[in-house]
């Protein structure tokens, strides 16, 4: 047992129990500042979206529900239920840029690699073995240092990168904003193909996709390069049918535990020349990982696997997460299955290899179809639902993107809301 | 108190004592890996460059000695001898991509903005009351930002990036490695100047500089932009003499504290519309910074400002550092002063605000010359110490830069044998 004295600086509350019972599980509950404390623990609840009241107990029902970013706050409620899983770093831990254990990429915790490929193992979702594995801050950097591992500034133009349609709304932004010469964005990937052009590209594919949750390959299939966006390929998502075994593969904590503000990303790469590329980039750009969110990230996921190898009274993650997700995807296809507004998509059930079973996948998002030829998010925004709109996606204002991962309260309003459009 | 378990995942040791005495202070206790652990606490010393032995407890006198980076372990001693102030982050805190609590940063924690707000003004080293903080993955991160910020897409032309000479050594580099049609490295801000174009530029101003200690000032006066980096402006470096104050101020977590790994960055800036474009950068390059690095960077920051609210019985962080500094600046100077080798760089004393009395700077590196024209960081090499040559900083290979910054036993390791190549 270790006992620290409760930090000096004004934070969160570490008491899972302040979250649930003082702030009726849609709030935190925050310690005020040094300054503004009156007695020791003096502080208040900041409500959700949608929720307020001293104790975070009215639901407006008239707010603006904003799933417009695919936040996965749907995580939460298991980790404000684990045993405590804390992430403790002593004052004197990690000053250096470089991690303190020996490792051929300079800025990674060798602790942090080893978990990263257990976890792998144990799903059986990936390739790993012979395999160099890149860190960065989220799959969104990644992505950008494999643009830059796989193109020359020697290039006589820039190389094209093409997605196919819907593709993730971030893609074209991120490719674009620095205006780089080395790489230009093309979008729609068929298009690309069937223009018959011979010129170098790079092809991104999100699988399971991102917005329409479909199991997506490369269409090109030239001799470009490829991307592998596996962010979603875990089992809570998707039936994991075989391991990943791509060039260039990109994962992110986010969308496995939930926790997209440790901006923690790994790219698992099979050529060790490329792989140095993306390292170097990440050098570059922002002189490493923050060794804090590795240290986040070694806590986290080996809390998940150990939910594995123990008996706790509850279900492990993963089993419990795909159950959440299930019901939630069973809830909504039954209120919007006679739907005279939205066409919703379809899925094939599939034999899972992790949990042993077949089942339906259950992505993080709705990608809905308005049946009438209409703006679908403004449908929706007028119906106080902020959602993100096809457009982003390579697609026409008919389609629309609705976040599955919200937190439960807010997923159920978004629900009955879906209904009574119905 | 708080109670918390062990942690389940390998880490380094949590407790000063095992680094200081079972590594003999040359070395971090790691706890073994799951698997191997035979024992509770089973593990092992890894022993900083130099050192070796079950306990670290040999210096190996002829090893290279690395100082090419300027890693700041030279604060870890510090952090070691303190009362544990130990960053504690519950499993459940900081899922979202969005802090926590109201701010118009969204991806800002406003207590760690509150913070830092504060340092800046018991030091007095910088204007932020009115100005917008924007924060980065490191400096380094925020660089970029700026640089995005001050150019446009719309531009004819790229915008010259300019810095005197000797200029950090990372500037061109990070300027130039995704080929932007933004921006283009030049170098040289005199002889841009000297070249009376009137085109477009951004100066990057160093100060105190980054090799050499001077406290620079833009040199190209011209109606182009400055990026002003403070990274050195505190006074464990250098006498304060006057609040800085100009448009865009870039800070970094790494200097102050010795926490590079820790990857934070912010930068003070006077415009809402050039913070606004920064922000977005950081948006598209990185979604944010890490929340855990965040969590860091406020329980370090108010374990500096506390050691001056309480009565330690030590003394506080900058009066400790800057003690420790010039005693090295003295010793090595003292060794060096009849060289036949070098030319040391010369400094005068100046008031400083903060500590109320007058004294040379102590910089972070030392910017020698070599008297004979040959390469000076090949000369070093030949006498086993890797350092970095003038050429990074766009000066000639007579020059070189050694880092004050490592730890103390390297410190004295470099300081007898620069002796000895008197």
């Amino acid at each position: 047992m270790m006992c620290f004295p409760h930090p000096e600086s004004p934070r969160l509350s570490s008491y899972a129990s302040d979250h649930l019972q003082l702030c009726s599980g849609n709030g935190h509950y925050e310690i005020a500042s040094h300054q503004e404390r009156t007695t020791p623990d003096a502080g208040a609840c900041h409500c959700y979206g949608c929720f307020s009241g001293k104790h975070c107990e009215h639901l407006n029902s008239d707010c603006d529900l904003n799933i417009f970013h695919g936040d996965p706050t749907l995580f939460e409620e298991y980790w404000l239920t684990q045993p405590d899983a804390p992430t403790i770093i002593p004052s004197w831990q990690g000053l250096s840029y470089f991690a303190h254990r020996h490792n051929s990429y300079l800025f990674v915790d060798s602790f942090l690699e080893q978990t990263i490929r257990q976890l792998h193992g144990m799903i059986g979702n990936a390739v790993t073995e012979g395999r160099f594995l890149v860190l960065g801050v989220g799959s969104t950097q990644l992505y950008q240092a494999a643009l830059y591992a796989l193109t020359s500034p020697d290039s006589p133009t820039p190389t094209s990168v093409v997605s196919a349609i819907p593709h993730y709304s971030s893609f074209e932004g991120v490719t674009r904003f620095l205006d780089s010469r080395r790489f230009k964005w093309i979008g729609d990937a068929e298009k690309f193909r069937d223009s018959g052009t011979s010129e170098p590209y790079i092809e991104l594919v999100t699988s399971p996709n991102n917005p329409c949750g479909s199991m997506n390959k490369a269409v090109v299939n030239g001799n470009g390069s490829v991307i592998n966006d596996l962010a979603y390929y875990w089992p809570h998502y998707t039936p994991i049918t075989a391991p990943a075994d791509y060039p260039i593969m990109l994962w992110t904590l986010s969308k496995i535990t939930g926790h997209a503000g440790t901006r923690l990303g790994w790219a698992i790469v099979e050529d060790e020349k490329i792989a140095t590329k993306m390292a170097f980039f990440v050098q570059m750009n922002t002189l490493g990982v923050s060794q804090d969110a590795q240290a986040r990230g070694v806590t986290l996921l080996r809390s998940i696997t150990s939910s594995y190898n123990t008996r706790p009274e509850r279900q492990p993650f993963f089993h419990l997460s795909q159950a959440v997700l299930e019901d939630r995807w069973a809830r909504m296809s039954q209120a919007l299955q006679n739907s005279s507004r939205f066409v919703l998509p379809e899925f094939e059930p599939a034999s899972c290899s992790f949990f042993g079973r077949a089942f339906q996948p259950n992505p993080p998002f709705m990608w809905l179809k308005c049946k009438v030829d209409e703006d679908c998010a403004q449908l929706l925004k007028d119906h106080k639902i902020i959602s993100r709109g096809g457009r982003a996606f390579g697609v026409s204002t008919q389609y629309v993107r609705v976040s599955m991962l919200d937190r439960r309260p807010l997923f159920d309003l978004l629900l009955s809301r879906l209904a009574a459009l119905h």
